[in-house]
Protein backbone atom coordinates (compact mmCIF):
# COMPACT_ATOMS: atom_id res chain seq x y z
CA UNK A 1 0.00 0.00 0.00
CA UNK A 2 1.42 3.47 -0.94
CA UNK A 3 2.09 5.58 1.89
CA UNK A 4 1.74 9.55 1.71
CA UNK A 5 4.25 12.01 3.57
CA UNK A 6 2.63 14.85 5.20
CA UNK A 7 5.22 17.18 7.35
CA UNK A 8 4.86 19.77 9.82
CA UNK A 9 3.98 22.24 6.82
CA UNK A 10 1.61 20.44 5.54
CA UNK A 11 -0.18 20.61 9.08
CA UNK A 12 -0.24 24.47 8.69
CA UNK A 13 -2.09 24.82 5.49
CA UNK A 14 -4.94 22.70 6.47
CA UNK A 15 -7.77 24.46 7.37
CA UNK A 16 -8.73 24.14 11.32
CA UNK A 17 -11.31 21.47 11.66
CA UNK A 18 -9.85 19.19 9.18
CA UNK A 19 -6.39 19.59 11.61
CA UNK A 20 -8.59 18.74 14.57
CA UNK A 21 -9.90 15.02 12.43
CA UNK A 22 -6.39 14.73 11.09
CA UNK A 23 -3.87 15.10 14.26
CA UNK A 24 -6.55 13.82 16.93
CA UNK A 25 -6.71 10.63 14.47
CA UNK A 26 -3.01 9.65 14.60
CA UNK A 27 -2.24 8.00 18.29
CA UNK A 28 -4.68 5.21 17.70
CA UNK A 29 -7.72 3.99 19.32
CA UNK A 30 -8.74 5.77 22.46
CA UNK A 31 -11.01 4.97 25.93
CA UNK A 32 -14.03 6.08 26.01
CA UNK A 33 -14.77 7.50 29.88
CA UNK A 34 -17.56 9.84 31.19
CA UNK A 35 -16.41 12.14 34.10
CA UNK A 36 -18.74 12.78 36.51
CA UNK A 37 -17.96 15.96 39.08
CA UNK A 38 -20.23 18.53 41.18
CA UNK A 39 -19.91 21.97 42.00
CA UNK A 40 -19.78 23.00 45.79
CA UNK A 41 -23.70 23.71 45.22
CA UNK A 42 -24.40 20.23 44.36
CA UNK A 43 -24.55 21.00 40.51
CA UNK A 44 -23.54 17.89 38.71
CA UNK A 45 -21.67 17.78 35.70
CA UNK A 46 -20.79 14.82 33.52
CA UNK A 47 -18.53 15.07 30.58
CA UNK A 48 -16.92 13.01 27.87
CA UNK A 49 -13.37 12.54 27.60
CA UNK A 50 -11.18 10.10 24.93
CA UNK A 51 -8.05 11.40 27.05
CA UNK A 52 -8.19 8.91 30.29
CA UNK A 53 -5.35 7.02 30.27
CA UNK A 54 -3.40 4.67 33.34
CA UNK A 55 -0.30 6.10 34.62
CA UNK A 56 0.42 3.66 37.61
CA UNK A 57 -1.12 0.68 39.11
CA UNK A 58 0.63 1.20 42.78
CA UNK A 59 -0.48 3.85 44.35
CA UNK A 60 -3.33 3.16 41.26
CA UNK A 61 -2.99 6.52 39.49
CA UNK A 62 -5.13 7.82 36.76
CA UNK A 63 -4.44 10.48 34.19
CA UNK A 64 -6.36 12.83 31.78
CA UNK A 65 -5.78 15.81 29.09
CA UNK A 66 -8.13 18.77 30.00
CA UNK A 67 -8.60 21.58 27.41
CA UNK A 68 -9.52 24.47 28.90
CA UNK A 69 -11.62 26.20 25.97
CA UNK A 70 -13.46 23.06 25.76
CA UNK A 71 -16.47 21.85 27.34
CA UNK A 72 -14.64 20.04 30.37
CA UNK A 73 -13.55 23.24 31.74
CA UNK A 74 -16.77 22.68 34.44
CA UNK A 75 -15.92 19.52 34.94
CA UNK A 76 -12.27 20.90 35.75
CA UNK A 77 -14.01 23.72 38.17
CA UNK A 78 -15.59 20.95 40.14
CA UNK A 79 -12.36 19.18 40.28
CA UNK A 80 -10.51 21.97 41.81
CA UNK A 81 -13.36 22.90 44.20
CA UNK A 82 -14.27 19.39 45.21
CA UNK A 83 -11.29 17.40 45.13
CA UNK A 84 -13.05 14.46 43.37
CA UNK A 85 -14.19 13.03 40.80
CA UNK A 86 -15.08 10.14 39.03
CA UNK A 87 -14.99 8.00 35.81
CA UNK A 88 -17.25 5.50 34.21
CA UNK A 89 -16.59 3.44 31.05
CA UNK A 90 -18.72 4.18 28.26
CA UNK A 91 -21.14 0.96 26.50
CA UNK A 92 -21.87 1.05 23.18
CA UNK A 93 -25.76 0.99 24.46
CA UNK A 94 -24.72 4.91 26.25
CA UNK A 95 -22.34 6.04 23.34
CA UNK A 96 -24.92 8.37 21.96
CA UNK A 97 -25.77 9.68 24.87
CA UNK A 98 -22.49 10.31 26.37
CA UNK A 99 -21.59 12.37 23.12
CA UNK A 100 -24.39 14.27 23.92
CA UNK A 101 -22.39 15.46 27.02
CA UNK A 102 -20.08 17.22 24.88
CA UNK A 103 -21.94 19.80 23.67
CA UNK A 104 -22.01 23.33 25.83
CA UNK A 105 -24.55 23.10 28.08
CA UNK A 106 -24.51 26.18 30.40
CA UNK A 107 -22.82 25.50 33.99
CA UNK A 108 -26.45 25.13 35.79
CA UNK A 109 -27.14 22.49 33.41
CA UNK A 110 -26.82 19.17 34.36
CA UNK A 111 -25.87 16.74 31.52
CA UNK A 112 -27.33 14.04 33.20
CA UNK A 113 -30.65 15.54 33.06
CA UNK A 114 -30.34 16.90 29.08
CA UNK A 115 -28.87 13.54 28.02
CA UNK A 116 -31.08 11.26 30.24
CA UNK A 117 -28.65 9.19 32.19
CA UNK A 118 -28.85 8.47 35.97
CA UNK A 119 -26.67 10.06 38.66
CA UNK A 120 -25.81 7.42 41.79
CA UNK A 121 -23.68 8.23 44.77
CA UNK A 122 -22.16 6.32 47.33
CA UNK A 123 -21.61 7.45 50.81
CA UNK A 124 -18.75 9.63 51.65
CA UNK A 125 -18.16 10.99 47.81
CA UNK A 126 -19.28 14.30 46.84
CA UNK A 127 -19.26 13.34 42.78
CA UNK A 128 -21.69 11.06 40.82
CA UNK A 129 -21.23 8.27 39.04
CA UNK A 130 -23.56 6.98 36.04
CA UNK A 131 -25.45 4.50 36.99
CA UNK A 132 -26.24 3.24 33.47
CA UNK A 133 -22.01 2.36 33.46
CA UNK A 134 -20.85 -1.23 34.45
CA UNK A 135 -17.08 0.12 35.07
CA UNK A 136 -16.44 2.94 37.29
CA UNK A 137 -14.50 4.78 39.97
CA UNK A 138 -14.04 7.42 42.15
CA UNK A 139 -10.35 8.99 42.34
CA UNK A 140 -9.20 11.92 44.65
CA UNK A 141 -6.93 14.35 42.73
CA UNK A 142 -3.31 14.23 43.59
CA UNK A 143 -2.00 16.34 40.84
CA UNK A 144 -3.15 19.21 38.14
CA UNK A 145 -0.33 20.26 36.07
CA UNK A 146 -0.41 22.58 33.18
CA UNK A 147 1.29 21.69 30.00
CA UNK A 148 3.28 24.59 29.27
CA UNK A 149 3.28 23.69 25.46
CA UNK A 150 -0.18 24.17 24.38
CA UNK A 151 -2.11 25.19 27.62
CA UNK A 152 -3.40 22.50 28.75
CA UNK A 153 -4.04 20.72 31.90
CA UNK A 154 -2.80 17.23 33.15
CA UNK A 155 -5.34 16.01 35.77
CA UNK A 156 -3.81 13.22 37.67
CA UNK A 157 -6.36 11.25 40.14
CA UNK A 158 -6.01 8.39 42.74
CA UNK A 159 -8.21 5.47 42.25
CA UNK A 160 -10.28 5.40 45.69
CA UNK A 161 -13.36 2.89 44.93
CA UNK A 162 -13.77 0.69 42.16
CA UNK A 163 -17.34 -0.72 40.64
CA UNK A 164 -16.95 -3.58 38.77
CA UNK A 165 -19.02 -6.58 37.74
CA UNK A 166 -17.04 -9.63 39.45
CA UNK A 167 -17.79 -11.96 37.00
CA UNK A 168 -15.77 -10.36 34.32
CA UNK A 169 -12.67 -10.49 36.44
CA UNK A 170 -10.17 -13.07 35.29
CA UNK A 171 -8.56 -15.49 38.02
CA UNK A 172 -4.94 -13.49 37.01
CA UNK A 173 -7.22 -10.01 37.51
CA UNK A 174 -7.71 -8.99 34.34
CA UNK A 175 -11.05 -7.42 33.52
CA UNK A 176 -12.68 -8.12 30.76
CA UNK A 177 -14.02 -4.62 29.80
CA UNK A 178 -15.17 -6.12 26.18
CA UNK A 179 -17.87 -8.26 27.84
CA UNK A 180 -19.66 -5.20 28.67
CA UNK A 181 -19.17 -3.52 25.65
CA UNK A 182 -16.96 -0.96 26.34
CA UNK A 183 -16.26 1.57 23.66
CA UNK A 184 -13.25 2.77 22.00
CA UNK A 185 -12.57 6.08 19.98
CA UNK A 186 -10.92 7.25 17.58
CA UNK A 187 -10.48 11.00 16.23
CA UNK A 188 -13.37 13.00 17.49
CA UNK A 189 -16.35 11.45 17.17
CA UNK A 190 -16.07 7.86 15.91
CA UNK A 191 -17.17 5.04 18.30
CA UNK A 192 -15.86 1.12 17.95
CA UNK A 193 -16.90 -2.24 19.41
CA UNK A 194 -14.01 -4.41 19.65
CA UNK A 195 -13.39 -8.32 19.24
CA UNK A 196 -10.78 -10.16 21.06
CA UNK A 197 -7.91 -10.91 18.91
CA UNK A 198 -6.27 -12.89 21.80
CA UNK A 199 -4.30 -12.04 25.39
CA UNK A 200 -0.51 -12.95 24.73
CA UNK A 201 1.82 -14.88 27.30
CA UNK A 202 4.42 -12.15 29.09
CA UNK A 203 7.02 -11.81 26.75
CA UNK A 204 10.69 -13.40 27.34
CA UNK A 205 13.84 -12.83 25.66
CA UNK A 206 14.06 -16.27 24.48
CA UNK A 207 10.91 -17.47 23.82
CA UNK A 208 10.25 -15.43 20.71
CA UNK A 209 6.21 -14.66 20.03
CA UNK B 1 -25.94 -6.50 36.51
CA UNK B 2 -24.53 -6.80 40.26
CA UNK B 3 -21.11 -4.70 40.54
CA UNK B 4 -18.63 -5.61 43.39
CA UNK B 5 -17.05 -2.60 45.56
CA UNK B 6 -13.09 -2.68 45.66
CA UNK B 7 -11.39 0.31 47.73
CA UNK B 8 -7.46 1.28 47.77
CA UNK B 9 -7.15 -1.25 51.23
CA UNK B 10 -8.26 -4.14 48.40
CA UNK B 11 -5.89 -2.99 45.66
CA UNK B 12 -3.00 -3.11 48.35
CA UNK B 13 -4.36 -6.27 49.37
CA UNK B 14 -4.13 -7.70 46.24
CA UNK B 15 -1.01 -9.77 44.81
CA UNK B 16 1.91 -7.58 42.65
CA UNK B 17 0.60 -9.02 39.47
CA UNK B 18 -3.48 -9.61 40.08
CA UNK B 19 -2.98 -5.59 40.60
CA UNK B 20 -1.12 -4.96 37.50
CA UNK B 21 -3.53 -6.87 35.77
CA UNK B 22 -6.56 -4.93 36.97
CA UNK B 23 -5.77 -1.84 37.89
CA UNK B 24 -4.19 -1.59 33.94
CA UNK B 25 -7.84 -2.68 32.84
CA UNK B 26 -9.77 -0.22 34.26
CA UNK B 27 -8.90 3.35 31.71
CA UNK B 28 -10.56 1.37 29.23
CA UNK B 29 -9.11 0.80 25.53
CA UNK B 30 -5.78 2.07 24.94
CA UNK B 31 -3.96 2.69 21.67
CA UNK B 32 -0.94 -0.09 20.23
CA UNK B 33 1.59 1.50 19.04
CA UNK B 34 5.48 0.86 18.60
CA UNK B 35 8.00 3.48 19.40
CA UNK B 36 11.02 3.34 17.31
CA UNK B 37 14.73 4.69 18.72
CA UNK B 38 18.20 4.74 18.02
CA UNK B 39 21.25 5.67 20.29
CA UNK B 40 23.85 7.86 19.31
CA UNK B 41 26.19 4.88 17.55
CA UNK B 42 23.00 3.77 15.21
CA UNK B 43 21.65 0.68 17.31
CA UNK B 44 17.92 0.95 16.89
CA UNK B 45 15.65 -0.46 18.98
CA UNK B 46 12.10 -1.01 18.85
CA UNK B 47 9.31 -1.15 21.91
CA UNK B 48 5.31 -1.65 22.48
CA UNK B 49 3.58 1.05 24.11
CA UNK B 50 -0.49 1.36 25.34
CA UNK B 51 0.68 4.76 26.66
CA UNK B 52 0.88 7.46 23.50
CA UNK B 53 -2.00 9.60 23.75
CA UNK B 54 -2.89 13.23 21.75
CA UNK B 55 -2.11 16.11 23.33
CA UNK B 56 -2.90 18.89 20.90
CA UNK B 57 -3.20 19.44 16.81
CA UNK B 58 -1.34 23.06 16.78
CA UNK B 59 0.92 21.99 17.33
CA UNK B 60 0.66 18.55 16.15
CA UNK B 61 1.51 16.99 20.11
CA UNK B 62 2.29 13.21 21.20
CA UNK B 63 2.09 12.17 25.15
CA UNK B 64 3.27 9.53 26.09
CA UNK B 65 4.09 7.25 29.60
CA UNK B 66 7.91 6.00 29.84
CA UNK B 67 8.27 3.33 32.80
CA UNK B 68 12.11 4.02 33.96
CA UNK B 69 12.07 0.23 35.38
CA UNK B 70 10.45 -1.20 32.67
CA UNK B 71 11.79 -2.42 28.77
CA UNK B 72 11.36 1.03 27.21
CA UNK B 73 14.14 2.48 29.37
CA UNK B 74 16.06 2.06 26.34
CA UNK B 75 14.00 4.19 24.27
CA UNK B 76 13.95 6.93 26.68
CA UNK B 77 18.11 6.80 26.73
CA UNK B 78 17.88 6.89 23.19
CA UNK B 79 15.26 9.91 22.83
CA UNK B 80 17.21 11.70 25.21
CA UNK B 81 20.23 11.19 22.65
CA UNK B 82 18.69 11.88 19.74
CA UNK B 83 16.11 13.87 20.37
CA UNK B 84 13.94 12.08 18.18
CA UNK B 85 11.69 8.84 17.71
CA UNK B 86 8.96 7.22 16.01
CA UNK B 87 5.15 6.19 16.95
CA UNK B 88 4.05 3.47 14.47
CA UNK B 89 0.64 1.75 14.39
CA UNK B 90 0.23 -1.80 15.14
CA UNK B 91 -2.11 -3.84 13.24
CA UNK B 92 -3.48 -7.03 13.78
CA UNK B 93 -0.98 -8.50 10.84
CA UNK B 94 2.27 -7.77 13.80
CA UNK B 95 0.70 -7.24 16.87
CA UNK B 96 2.45 -10.63 18.15
CA UNK B 97 5.52 -9.71 17.05
CA UNK B 98 4.91 -6.06 18.53
CA UNK B 99 3.90 -7.73 22.25
CA UNK B 100 7.67 -9.50 21.75
CA UNK B 101 9.28 -6.54 21.88
CA UNK B 102 8.23 -5.68 25.79
CA UNK B 103 10.77 -8.60 26.58
CA UNK B 104 14.13 -7.51 27.71
CA UNK B 105 16.88 -7.46 25.03
CA UNK B 106 19.97 -6.35 26.11
CA UNK B 107 20.96 -2.74 24.81
CA UNK B 108 22.95 -3.57 21.88
CA UNK B 109 20.35 -6.19 20.51
CA UNK B 110 17.60 -4.89 18.19
CA UNK B 111 14.23 -5.59 18.86
CA UNK B 112 13.94 -5.41 14.69
CA UNK B 113 16.06 -8.53 14.23
CA UNK B 114 14.55 -10.42 17.24
CA UNK B 115 10.80 -10.10 16.08
CA UNK B 116 11.38 -9.44 12.55
CA UNK B 117 10.47 -6.61 11.73
CA UNK B 118 11.65 -4.35 8.84
CA UNK B 119 13.84 -0.75 9.91
CA UNK B 120 12.88 2.16 7.65
CA UNK B 121 14.48 5.51 7.16
CA UNK B 122 13.70 8.83 5.93
CA UNK B 123 15.96 11.15 4.85
CA UNK B 124 17.49 13.26 8.20
CA UNK B 125 14.93 11.36 10.73
CA UNK B 126 17.79 9.23 13.01
CA UNK B 127 15.13 6.90 13.95
CA UNK B 128 13.78 3.67 12.44
CA UNK B 129 10.19 3.69 11.16
CA UNK B 130 8.79 0.19 11.33
CA UNK B 131 7.97 -0.56 7.60
CA UNK B 132 5.43 -2.89 8.32
CA UNK B 133 3.06 -0.08 9.84
CA UNK B 134 0.43 1.34 7.72
CA UNK B 135 0.38 4.40 10.14
CA UNK B 136 3.41 6.02 11.58
CA UNK B 137 5.27 9.59 12.21
CA UNK B 138 8.42 10.74 13.42
CA UNK B 139 8.52 13.11 16.28
CA UNK B 140 10.71 15.72 18.01
CA UNK B 141 11.01 15.90 21.98
CA UNK B 142 9.76 18.63 23.16
CA UNK B 143 9.73 18.02 26.98
CA UNK B 144 10.53 15.33 29.07
CA UNK B 145 8.70 15.55 32.47
CA UNK B 146 9.53 13.32 35.60
CA UNK B 147 5.77 12.39 37.36
CA UNK B 148 6.74 12.94 40.88
CA UNK B 149 3.73 10.65 42.01
CA UNK B 150 5.56 7.59 41.00
CA UNK B 151 8.76 8.52 39.22
CA UNK B 152 6.84 7.43 35.46
CA UNK B 153 8.23 9.65 32.97
CA UNK B 154 5.90 12.30 30.66
CA UNK B 155 7.77 12.73 26.99
CA UNK B 156 5.97 14.96 24.92
CA UNK B 157 7.10 15.13 21.15
CA UNK B 158 5.68 17.16 18.40
CA UNK B 159 5.03 15.53 15.03
CA UNK B 160 7.60 16.30 12.46
CA UNK B 161 6.29 13.87 9.19
CA UNK B 162 3.36 11.26 9.22
CA UNK B 163 3.14 8.43 6.57
CA UNK B 164 -0.35 7.25 5.71
CA UNK B 165 -2.51 5.74 3.18
CA UNK B 166 -4.15 8.53 1.26
CA UNK B 167 -7.20 6.27 0.86
CA UNK B 168 -8.20 5.91 4.11
CA UNK B 169 -8.18 9.90 4.83
CA UNK B 170 -11.46 11.03 4.67
CA UNK B 171 -12.86 14.44 2.81
CA UNK B 172 -13.03 16.00 6.97
CA UNK B 173 -9.68 14.93 7.46
CA UNK B 174 -10.49 11.90 9.66
CA UNK B 175 -8.26 8.74 8.85
CA UNK B 176 -10.18 5.34 9.24
CA UNK B 177 -7.31 3.37 11.19
CA UNK B 178 -9.98 0.58 11.46
CA UNK B 179 -9.26 0.73 7.48
CA UNK B 180 -5.64 -0.57 8.09
CA UNK B 181 -6.93 -3.00 11.17
CA UNK B 182 -5.21 -1.00 13.95
CA UNK B 183 -6.11 -2.82 16.97
CA UNK B 184 -6.77 -1.61 20.83
CA UNK B 185 -5.25 -2.76 23.55
CA UNK B 186 -6.93 -3.22 27.25
CA UNK B 187 -5.03 -4.33 30.69
CA UNK B 188 -1.22 -5.48 29.97
CA UNK B 189 -1.81 -7.93 27.51
CA UNK B 190 -5.04 -8.12 25.59
CA UNK B 191 -5.70 -7.27 21.57
CA UNK B 192 -8.81 -6.57 20.04
CA UNK B 193 -9.66 -5.20 16.64
CA UNK B 194 -12.33 -2.89 16.05
CA UNK B 195 -15.77 -2.28 14.53
CA UNK B 196 -17.51 0.86 13.72
CA UNK B 197 -20.57 1.51 15.66
CA UNK B 198 -20.82 5.08 13.95
CA UNK B 199 -19.20 8.43 13.56
CA UNK B 200 -21.53 10.83 15.37
CA UNK B 201 -21.75 14.58 14.76
CA UNK B 202 -20.54 17.35 16.42
CA UNK B 203 -22.91 17.58 19.97
CA UNK B 204 -24.63 21.14 19.99
CA UNK B 205 -27.32 21.95 23.26
CA UNK B 206 -30.33 22.16 21.41
CA UNK B 207 -30.47 19.03 19.15
CA UNK B 208 -29.92 16.14 21.45
CA UNK B 209 -28.71 13.05 20.37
Amino acid sequence: MILKQFSTADFSAFEQRYRAHFINSLSGFKSANLIGSQDENGITNLSMVSSVFHLGASPALMGMIIRPDTVPRDTLSNIKQTGVYTINHVSSDIYQQAHQTSARYDAEVSEFDEVGLTPQYLEGISAPFVGESLLKMSLAVREITPIKLNSTILVIGEITQVLVPETIINSDGFIDIEAIDSVAVSGLDSYHSTGRLSRLAYAKAKSKA
